[in-house]
């Protein structure tokens, strides 16, 4: 479908400069873009490459657009990156699966479905679970009993979920993701020298607006619940342990892992492949580099300071410590 | 259900120490407690917090108990952790998935199940594989050919097991979790510079009692067998090679990586994210910290001791190091 | 099956010492070796330990048979454990899944299959897909809309490919891997403090003969093509972010992450658990040591060098500095 360039500057709040009956089709990048696709170009250097490129039309910055000559029609956004999003979400929705139950899916009878949801194929839906208004589950999901999942959530294929797990609105969970798993929480007998399980019996609270990647494992509470807050984005194979209590607006990176118990501040960004032992506290805005590692029960302070190393110190300090050691070396 | 606190004393073991008729009917954390749950305290801080919740009962140490001034009754046992996970299987039994094979599971007419097993919705159990009494199976499960599952065992959603994978007795494996796929052995032809499979047909043999996490996967072996022994827990996302030889009683913590053919004794501990190369050789009792790790073939030897670092050095020996080197950063 | 020697050697070039007419029926280890079983020795050590096994027959090479002295038939090769992966080939073949839809599977009516396609149990096979000659997808696999899939594919269960994902021919994947979910790509809305993703609509693309482990996660371009070269080999547990180039006969050991962006040429090596940020370039045949990690925008360049540590460097420094420490805190 062809959408006129003034109608989407006007729906990104963009200001246009040039011809506004030039229609999109697509976005794409500069280098692979058609005849009928929306670019976006951040700065001076990429509005360049756009310029020349085959694309329709281009998104970009007061600044870079200052001294751009281009007959291309021009949509001047405070940040073109949000707007290019936007105006991705009208020009290519993604293909949606149809509302209604696919007729593989086993739902449970007790189970409540909102308006217009949608459950594909061989999905497994158990007792007492309720499911929101417009809430898509994917084909091979199994959602276990006394599931409660908000509205406009997109479940893709085959996640699990456990019983008891609570999901808000809005939130995204990629495909193989297990959500409210068993914690590792074993105690050793010193009579028989064996482990015994601890009791894993509480909840896994996911907050609105969460987006999940493929194949993370996120375990429920041991006693209490663990909790991920609202707008927190999750990358793929990360692990959150049982008791976790992460923040708002979170990023974490591929790969990283939280163990039992510790606490992320909101605006937090932990890097990719960071380990973060149990009963650790990452105040407001900490920032961890990638493979850093924090060890058992620290607290790690400092609003938009970088961390990195194991354990984990300010970037500056560490970087200093391998300057030193490389001179050292090489003596 | 309710049961008198008298009863659940007797069954864990546990000194009573007030009022046996009263009925607990949950286990809680003291701060969600509520009138009718059991708690834990191990120590005289955590026994006042628990004095002071809502909680009907209290589980603790006879050191802890000996100055509490409660009307609560205090089931007083010698290891409080071990007394708790008792008393909470027979207060909050897990709710079971009903004994039989769900309409549209898939089992091959060859396939031998026990008594009372469990198969779950869309699961397929292959040909000549062997179900022993009890066990359940979780919907979603894809079990291959000539499989054996002894008994008691808990597989829950989503579950591969390769073809001739062996399973002992009261095993739990989470969801997502793959065992015995083919073993990462490559060898590159010199003639055609191009990477060919070395054969991958050995066996996976997993002991009883063996815990394992979600999304972990474990290869079988090349031409001899992976074994995992009895007892051993693994957390989620671990990655467990070809041909590697555990122990008993092995803690496995998240996102640990083990390559093929190393050897871990018995009651070896490994902290998350710890990579351990191929051919290592960890004997007996020995704990790696976490994101540690042993490179190739080397031997780690001390039943206690700690190691950290990459390559791993005893604990003392690489704080001392992180000490030296942030004292030489900061002149 | 029995096979005489005579004619596996001559099936894999290899030259026979001894009597051709001994038959074989399986491959096994020297200590694992039934009196049917081939098995392979590569030096005069593990030759003479296969001398002594029960086994009926040995691949060896020219050196290592010299001085042997046994009345077992020797297969001497120029590759043994090549020849050794072509024998267990012929001699061994994978149980294959029967050729055909079962009846469980759930095929879109647009979909086009090639000739002895198997798809297996409960399968989901998307809109406009095409699957080429004699592919198998394993049971439980959920395959999107418009994907591409080659010939002679090995797609084990659960595996999830999303819309439009291409796939070459003779790929294997093991179960759980997710190929083609979104990447992790957000932008920081400046107004709100929110995060809100950027478009993630492009390609993954993946070569010939590439094989992919279990649970590995690869997403799709944001708006280009994720691409994974000819014959590369992943392991388990394996990340690989969006708009990542990888070339050909790339090896890439368990648990390692590939941050958005960055460029992997032909034959490198990367060990386990190594973290590649984003926008890195990694030269042809560069050698990454496990664990090992590489920060935002660095080339790495050198045929056939191993680079360890974090931030990673040749590992002749790599190791001096480590001498160097622990040399001082031994003062």
């Amino acid at each position: 479908m062809l959408h006129p360039i003034a109608e989407i500057a006007k729906e990104i709040d963009a200001r246009l400069v040039g011809d506004g009956a030039v229609q999109v089709g697509g976005i794409a990048s500069p280098q692979g873009a058609t005849e009928q696709d929306l670019v976006f170009a951040e700065d001076p250097a990429l509005l360049a490459a756009a310029v020349k490129s085959k694309a329709a039309a281009i998104i970009t910055s007061e600044a870079a657009a200052t001294d751009a000559k281009t007959k291309k029609p021009l949509l001047i956004a405070k940040q073109p990156r949000i707007a290019f999003a936007r105006a991705a979400r009208i020009i290519s929705p993604p293909r949606r699966q149809a509302a209604g139950v696919h007729s593989t899916a086993i739902v449970h009878h007790s189970a409540k479905l909102g308006q217009h949801v949608s459950i594909g194929p061989n999905a497994v839906i158990g007792e007492d679970t309720v499911i929101g208004d417009r809430t898509r589950i994917g084909p091979g999901c199994t959602i276990g009993s006394e599931v409660v999942i908000g509205r406009e959530c997109y479940i893709r294929n085959t996640v699990t979920m456990y019983s008891r797990t609570r999901v808000g609105d809005r939130v995204s969970v990629h495909s193989g993701t297990v959500l409210g798993s068993d914690g590792f929480g074993y105690v050793r007998n010193v009579t028989t020298g064996r482990y015994e399980q601890f009791p894993q019996v509480g909840l896994l609270i996911i907050g609105d607006d969460v987006e999940i990647g493929a194949n993370v494992t996120i375990d429920r509470g041991a006693l209490d619940a663990t909790v991920i807050g609202n707008g927190t984005k999750i990358d793929n194979l990360v692990h959150i342990g049982h008791n976790v209590q992460i923040g708002e607006n979170v990023i974490i990176a591929a790969q990283t892992g939280i163990s039992g118990s510790s606490v992320i501040a909101n605006n937090v960004i932990l890097g990719g492949q960071v380990g973060i032992a149990d009963h650790v506290r990452l105040e407001e805005g900490v920032i961890m580099g990638a493979q850093s590692g924090v060890p058992t029960k620290k607290v790690v302070r400092g609003k938009g300071i970088v961390f990195w190393g194991t354990p984990a110190r300010p970037l500056r300090a560490y970087l200093k410590e391998l300057a030193v050691l490389a001179k050292l070396a090489k003596k």
